[in-house]
């Protein structure tokens, strides 16, 4: 059966569209009063991930509510690391913890490459969707990009400046391409069972790729995002959204995925001039924009549909929803994008 | 008298220099052992930044210790705010945090414009500093960017994304201006007192620079930025460091300033095309990097130096020194920039 609203696909396929596609990255979450009210059924954060049917229902709110043109998937890029054998605790207001990190050679031997059965709960929570969705939107996977995964085993939390990952990366290139590679192999399989399961495309979040320099991130990140691409081998259109990686925008369009993710400090126009014409840009309004009056959000959802042009785009942010922001405002954002005549 | 070894000041105003001169951020700090003795002698850090005798001697260490090229006055960017009438605690392992934030229109008029005067142990701190430098190596002077110290003063805190003061800036872009105008006027005095006390070159942080898009990165910060530097109106060197500003370097080439400082995200040989050669560029080593061997260290120091050359350039880092970062390494750093043959 064939997706009624295909728009984002044949957007990140380069084909024609009729008008620019939304989503919004961290659309399924804390804004939504519908969310609240599911995840206030759940003891912790872990529990709520690990159950399909609460995952498959706060998938679809915005879908439903902000009308969205694709869902993605409710999880969190940490159950990579958990399903390799390092299990975390989402703290509130702290974010995640990790009860141990990796220290040595021996931590990462420990660890083992997932065959994607451990996450046995997001693909369950895929098919629900999927039934659930009836084809209305595409449905998109997703997965952490190896690095920030990385970052999060050898820090254990987040970090300004994951100076310890860092150092890691320093004083253990060989042991540290071990674990990237570990976790690659794990995300291929990952992704690969979400799209069996019916997911439509798929993104890699790298969200501490602007903590490396250029070269440490074409040799530690951007490599394995690459292995990852090569691993879907275009099965469904990837997205690569690596946040504050401008210095990789050029590399990250030489590889095998149809989008590029930008954050909101990417002038639209430079960056198509760096990407050229084969590749879909995703982006990238400033999540803050959204706390401003309908009349700015209106101007500047205005400005960016103009520089990015009606073809080979999709709107986002440029960095997932802030928990903050007034769901209305989301919304007339969306309705925005929408409405938006070239 | 003049300055014996004024690498420094030559570089910053293009004149020809015998080697590339080096001064590190956050040099006088915790990873030297002689300045956690002096700062042990303090109850807590804001009395330690008040204490000019401390400051001056924490100030000269490096010059002694790691023979670099310039000394920078020991002292801490948030002294502004409170000389405005908002005062800060520094909590050890945490950072900054201000007992009463700007909320509305009442707490920016409550602030005044600082003459510079309640800053006065910063002034006796540099007047004693020039006198123990001896007119061996320049000193630095400095001060926040308008834009870093307004986040702080809406947060009262560091945060990840700022979220608080870009909402004000979205929200209440009159009120915005107008105490970013305060904080920019408070800076002018405090620099020029600076100088007047014996400051050799002085240098704008703006760390916060990163979490804006381009267009409110010129309307909020680079404007008073720029007001600092007319301020200064060439009486010496200026050095503006934002840092993850990659899209701003363009318009900082066009203001007020003889050096940009640049994040270790930059790549040198386009930083000079963007900035042309009318411009002194500093930096821009990842202070992680130090955490390497020596064999590693010396290679980047080289390899650094070769991408910005000799001409109308300062080695420095990306960012502040980070603090359990090996003095040994710094100092071999340090030494590997100084004898480098071009």
């Amino acid at each position: 059966m064939s997706i009624k609203n295909d728009l984002i696909l044949r957007a990140a396929k380069g084909e024609q569209v009729e008008r620019v596609p939304v989503w919004l990255m961290r659309q399924a979450g804390r804004i939504l009063p519908e969310y609240r009210a599911v995840r206030a059924k759940s003891k912790n954060f872990i529990e709520f991930v690990k159950n399909p049917e609460m995952a498959a229902e706060v998938t679809i709110q915005p879908v439903d509510i902000l009308g969205v043109d694709a869902a993605i998937i409710f999880s969190d890029i940490l159950v990579i690391p958990e399903a390799m054998g390092l299990p975390y605790q989402m703290i509130e207001s702290k974010g995640p913890v990790f009860e141990k990190t990796v220290k040595n050679r021996a931590d990462v031997e420990a660890l083992h490459v997932s065959s994607g059965e451990e996450l046995n709960y997001v693909i369950k929570a895929i098919e629900l969707t999927k039934k659930k969705l009836d084809n209305r939107v595409p449905l998109i996977g997703f997965c952490g990009a190896p690095w920030t995964l990385f970052a999060y085993m050898i820090e254990g939390k987040g970090s300004k400046t994951f100076s310890e990952a860092k150092k890691f990366l320093y004083t253990q290139p060989v042991l540290s391409h071990l674990l990237l590679e570990k976790i690659a192999l794990s995300s291929i399989n990952y992704l690969n069972a979400q799209i069996d399961a019916g997911a439509d495309m798929v993104q890699i979040f790298d969200s501490w790729a602007g903590v490396l320099g250029p070269e440490q991130y074409n040799e530690f990140s951007l490599r394995y995002i690459s292995m990852i691409c090569e691993g879907i081998n275009y099965r469904v259109p990837v997205t690569v959204f690596a946040k504050d990686a401008h210095f990789a925008i050029e590399e990250i369009a030489k590889i095998k995925c149809n989008t590029i993710g930008l954050d909101w400090t990417m002038n639209a126009a430079n960056a198509r001039k760096i990407v050229g014409n084969t590749k879909t840009l995703q982006g990238n309004a400033d999540p803050c924009m959204l706390y401003s009056d309908e009349k700015t959000i209106e101007a500047e959802a205005s400005k960016m549909l103009k520089a990015f042009g009606k073809d080979r785009y999709i709107a986002n942010l440029g960095h997932g929803l802030y928990p903050d922001t007034d769901f209305n405002k989301v919304k007339y954002f969306v309705d925005c994008i929408k409405n938006h005549k070239f």
